[in-house]
């Protein structure tokens, strides 16, 4: 049996399947497709995943695209343990979860990531790497998203939108967890956890994290709690460098005073009026 | 055993549950949520739908949302006739077409829809209920959306994703089907027929299919297989009216040419010069 992954160690994508993998436990090969070299819209690898994104799996020789729909099959091929409530009703309300964070919240970190280090980066580029990068895999939506973020950088609508997402789950977080359950599904640990963790994560590295949780006390214990465990360590912290933790830092601390000032217009705005 | 729909007869999202019903054939109650009163926003239905969407199933006294949630949740509860693959990468692979339609097909068919009818529509409301209608549900993300559309109309860049994102989808479907296959996944009518017939039948509707598929004979063939079944006749024609459909022909007719030029500058800008 032939199961390889790939991926590259600081896409949050890769650190969900990499989560599912290492709760669940089996043996994998690895091919690194660096983002940093565009080596995701190379014609071998787009020819696997027509998107051009990261991650892919192929098992014995299935070709699986998509972070979420990775982590469902793993989850089906792999059952143990199961990273899903038993129930279909509990199923369907797990994955309003995952599809929550796959329609809004990974708009959100790429808006977030972007208008922080990836736009340093990109001012660094050549003009025909950045027309290449707008010009990704003729999407006009990603060209529009990357443009206005690379222009406008935090005060681009994208970050603002990235904002009240968060701030949106993260109330409901709250709420799921108020009775004093472990995990957004109960006593489960869940694809719920592994679907949304990363994009926890990379708010932590960037330093962004306390303006949301600072005053969540049990969004806190559960971060905690999926930081503890050794799959979050083997999918995602042991993987990261300092030359990738480095830069999460500095282009975050350089947005925090103004992201943060964007969140209490989001909640003068949207919230408190409502 | 209660089934209780809540949904809209013109609602894109409402007809693919009642597609996957239609299928199955279980007896099930429904309500109304008129969206042209703005129902969907009232409170006793946000409470159950807290995006204030349509539809929503209640099964036994659970709630499901998300359409593509619900029709998994209905093949998942009530099994024959199977509407997934039995294999998981199978299931994947169906689920890339149906996770297609929430995270770019739908948003087009909003944008165009919207740049048609609804666009005439608010434009007759006070400025009280188009507040409500840009404010919905604190989500700026459909604030933008609307906005802009109701602004720029066909010229707006939602309408120009929605062409790109019809021509993408249309563009891989052809060649899925060359083989001779009678539906996506082969030999199997499945959830991913479900998702997209809807999607398909709005630009039918508005007049503007023929822009995509009258160069796409296996295209046009899979639709009219389609729109031959018993259950689609009872989950999407037969529930339409005159006073549904005019204003649909009318609008479309009107957004046709513009529609059908700004596709081709989509394929000079994306597709025939990569």
């Amino acid at each position: 049996m032939a199961l390889t992954l790939y991926h590259f160690n600081n896409s949050v994508c890769s650190q969900k399947v990499r989560l599912a993998l290492a709760e669940k436990g089996p043996e994998w090969d690895e091919r690194f497709v660096d983002l940093v070299k565009l080596e995701q819209y190379e014609s071998d690898y787009v020819q696997l995943n027509p998107k051009g994104v990261v991650p892919t799996l192929v098992h014995d020789g299935q070709v699986v695209i998509e972070s979420t729909l990775i982590c469902e099959y793993l989850d089906d091929t792999f059952p143990n343990p199961s990273l899903k409530p038993a129930h279909p009703s509990g199923c369907a309300a797990m994955r309003v979860w995952t599809k929550a964070v796959d329609e809004g919240i990974h708009e959100g970190v790429v808006a977030l990531s972007f208008s922080a280090m990836f736009r340093e980066r990109m001012k660094g580029m050549t003009d025909e790497q950045r027309t290449r990068q707008f010009h990704n895999i003729g999407d006009p939506v990603r060209r529009d998203r990357d443009r206005a973020v690379f222009e406008q950088g935090v005060e681009s609508s994208y970050v603002f939108n990235a904002i009240a997402v968060y701030e949106t789950t993260f109330s409901k977080l709250e709420k799921v967890l108020v009775d004093g359950r472990d995990w957004i599904m109960g006593d489960q640990y869940t694809l719920a956890e592994i679907n949304f963790a990363p994009y926890v994560a990379r708010l932590e590295y960037m330093g962004l994290l306390e303006i949301w949780i600072e005053n969540r006390p049990k969004v806190s214990a559960w971060w905690n709690r999926i930081k503890a465990r050794l799959a979050y360590q083997r999918g995602v912290s042991d993987r990261l460098t300092t030359s990738d933790i480095e830069p999460m830092q500095r282009f975050g601390g350089a947005i925090h005073l103004r992201v943060a000032e964007l969140r209490q217009d989001y909640l003068r705005e949207f919230v408190i009026t409502d």
